[in-house]
């Protein structure tokens, strides 16, 4: 092939993201090879959308790679596992040193990294991309976070900013870090989106208990996104509650089973955090909320044997509760942020990548799931100083203090009238652990001390220390009891 | 050595856990060979305890293999981890087909299972068993959860149950199931201590926020150990309590630093109840409580920036309200057991394990940590039926119904006046979802169909379905969008 009709990029995938993606590529200028494993497939989006743009489709891995000018620029978009292993080994023999692999898949970041390291000792660039925004945003702009070498993103990156949605005319794309750390913020990225939707799940429910109707609720949610909730998921909320089943006539959520399925990105995120010692108690309560829907044998054992309120809210000024929901989701959600943006600071440490916290946030604006106005808040407050926590930052800590008579009121109204809110709680649980002066740990610490003899510190010197609860009494510095 | 002077049973690894288990096999007329990689070590167990029994030291060991009795039993108590890996890879050559390998360390059960394949296929047996009640428990009576083979444990079983703790005379100690069985029920025993503790903290928090000293705490504590909450942690609760600090004569817990310290097994119980899709919040909550008790940087920077209530609490009846934490702690306290038990019986599902969840409650009742009056309603109750979960035994269910106004009342009070409650607060939560007739997981279903055509189930008939949100809003059937 001469070499002014070589591709720009390739996309190896041709699946709905894949697909997608691609046409996105085409339409901001690129020129875009194609592959799929099944050639009927590419076949399919050459006759929909070959008008679209400038494709060189390929019907196997070396034509494929024949296709792309060097250094080559090729976008994995299968199912992350195997698959994307089996494609990586198929391609490798056909690759030149400095190319660059680009998984677009939702991968565990772990395997981001053995792929990295595979890759890197072989002389290509391996880059590990999320990609929030579902089919749409693939399409039209999502946010993209890549992960790999730097060399790399001089390479790569302008190609994926100009795909990406924009913000303030800025893209929705930025280097996050080397080898697994695009993945790992696109996991907590997921993580967050859990938290939100279980928090607007909360509200829901709450304004249910005091007896709206489904287009009622529309409507509440529709006025919150005029204000500080303002964000995509609010947004289609509001939507998707107005929506009447075609087949029915009643609200479309009253006719859907109440069994939430999930992926494994939400409880990747809990999982990696409980790795990394940092709390996320709002997503773990949003994946186990989950489970706990998604538990047939369970849910009707104790449907039939255990008793309590009926979920039903009786206040004084309903519209007073309706804007106390509002500020304890909002609240909530500003936990939910922090907590995640805690773990990608506490990865970065353990990890050795340099992530910018406000980089993340910023990129977050647009195009993927969690957008919300709050984010651009998080951008300048993390952009104005050096943060520990999100929830250190004035303008952040203000708006909780603000809004924590009203969250604390929402959580021990829903408490008493049997509306669940796992969410809510852990979220205020929270925060007030994290600004207590004294926690329950030192009990804990005594306790411990007690049965396993595990020492416990001071807090008027240096030291480990244990005393002998079975015999004297008394207490004996440690240095290691073990 | 003359066959009559072989060993029955060796104990590898002389730290206090594996001396004072060998001390206990000698004491229960077993002979007993020792060894220990430092053989300084075993002579020091020897001069200190050599005339308690029947001990069989070795220097080396091959020495020690050739001192026990075939088939042999051989106990490893060595630190979990490469530490057990290097010991077993030493001991192979030594041993003939038969033998039986024990690991009573807090091995990580996918460890186990790995292990015991490949024991099994050198025609050796490996056993897991989780033995807990910390040093004393391991000299006069620990609780043994044994894992492995049956046939192992025809040769085993009579041994370990001779040392376990009694309760009614009954060894505290049964056969659990094939390979990791044993360790995985060791580790949700763990897990269930970690949330046994965090309901204990902040019930303690509480009470303090009512002004009551230390002594009127411990006073607290040990009436309520005589009680429906009679158990080992409330016991000690109240001798940590009432424990005056030796050098400065305030309450021991006002000088330790309330950083609570963990080891790993309640992280693991969480990581696989997420692998396993089982509710576990009220184990996840205690965990993040001590995780976020140890971040000194995110909370020195949460106190320097975040408002509210000073945990203080004034209630109309003091007295009344203490009694309402007491059943606040009850009520969170079965809600734990309860997800520990229905993690293992979801475990025993998937990784193909018969364990009879009624034993695992009656070999808890002695000799372990979180042994309580408790264990024998929920092993009678088991006796009694076949149970999906916990929470529909009639006499757990009654108990929770006659404990939830005054459960919900706590959680309350404690919300509004500042006081940190996730457990007590998402054992709740666990209570009103699992009894609700519809979860907010119909909008989580609806939400993700809108942004990722991911499809939703239908109350009324078969199939997946989907929205096509963006165009017509018609409702299709979707066998698989992706």
């Amino acid at each position: 092939m001469p070499a002014e009709q070589l591709a720009n990029v390739g996309v190896i995938g041709m699946a709905v993201m894949g697909s997608n993606l691609a046409r996105n590529l085409a339409r901001n200028g690129h020129r875009v090879a194609l592959y799929n494993r099944t050639t009927a497939k590419t076949d399919g989006v050459m006759a929909d959308h070959g008008h679209e743009g400038d494709f060189v489709p390929s019907i196997d891995l070396p034509e494929f790679v024949a296709s792309l000018e060097r250094p080559r620029r090729i976008i994995l978009m299968v199912k992350a596992g195997p698959a994307t292993d089996a494609t990586i080994e198929a391609m490798l023999p056909l690759l030149d040193e400095g190319d660059i692999v680009v998984d677009g898949g939702n991968s565990l970041f772990t395997d981001t990294r053995r792929r990295e390291a595979r890759l890197r000792e072989l002389g290509l660039h391996f880059v590990g991309a999320g990609i929030s925004g579902g089919e749409v945003g693939a399409l039209e702009g999502p946010s993209i976070m890549p992960g790999g070498s730097k060399e790399s993103y001089l390479a790569l990156g302008p190609i994926l900013e100009s795909i990406s949605a924009k913000v303030d005319g800025e893209p929705c794309c930025a280097y996050i870090g080397t080898d697994g750390a695009g993945h790992f913020v696109k996991m907590v990225h997921n993580g967050i989106e859990y938290a939100d939707m279980q928090f607007i799940g909360e509200a829901y429910e709450l304004l249910k208990g005091l007896g709206l109707s489904h287009d009622e609720m529309a409507d509440v949610f529709a006025t919150w996104n005029t204000g500080d909730l303002d964000s995509y998921l609010i947004e289609i909320t509001s939507d998707v509650l107005r929506k009447t089943d075609p087949s029915t006539g009643v609200p479309l959520l009253e006719v859907i089973v109440d069994a939430a399925g999930m992926k494994g990105t939400g409880t990747w995120t809990v999982q990696s955090a409980l790795d990394l010692g940092t709390p996320v108690n709002t997503i773990a309560e949003s994946v186990f909320a989950r489970a706990i829907s998604s538990s047939p044998a369970l849910r009707s054992a104790a449907q039939a044997a255990l008793s309590g309120p009926d979920a039903s809210i009786t206040v004084d000024d309903r519209v007073a509760f309706v804007d106390e929901i509002r500020q304890a989701l909002w609240a909530s959600k500003v936990i939910a942020y922090a907590q995640g943006l805690d773990e990608i600071r506490m990865a970065g440490e353990e990890y050795g990548w340099q992530i910018d916290v406000g980089e993340v946030a910023k990129i977050w604006r647009g195009g993927c799931i969690i957008r919300a106005k709050l984010l651009e808040r998080i951008r300048s407050e993390y952009a104005a100083q050096n943060l520990t926590t999100l929830l250190e930052a004035p303008s952040v800590a203000e708006g909780l203090a603000d809004a924590q008579e009203a969250w604390r009121n929402v959580i021990a109204v829903a408490v008493k009238a049997g509306v669940p809110v796992p969410g809510f709680s852990a979220a205020l649980a929270h925060y007030d652990q994290a600004r207590a002066p004294r926690l329950n740990a030192a009990l804990t610490q005594g306790l411990r001390d007690y049965f396993g003899a595990h020492t416990y510190r001071r807090v008027d010197r240096e030291g480990s220390f244990h005393i002998n609860w079975s015999t004297d009494g008394a207490e004996i510095e440690a240095v290691d009891l073990h």
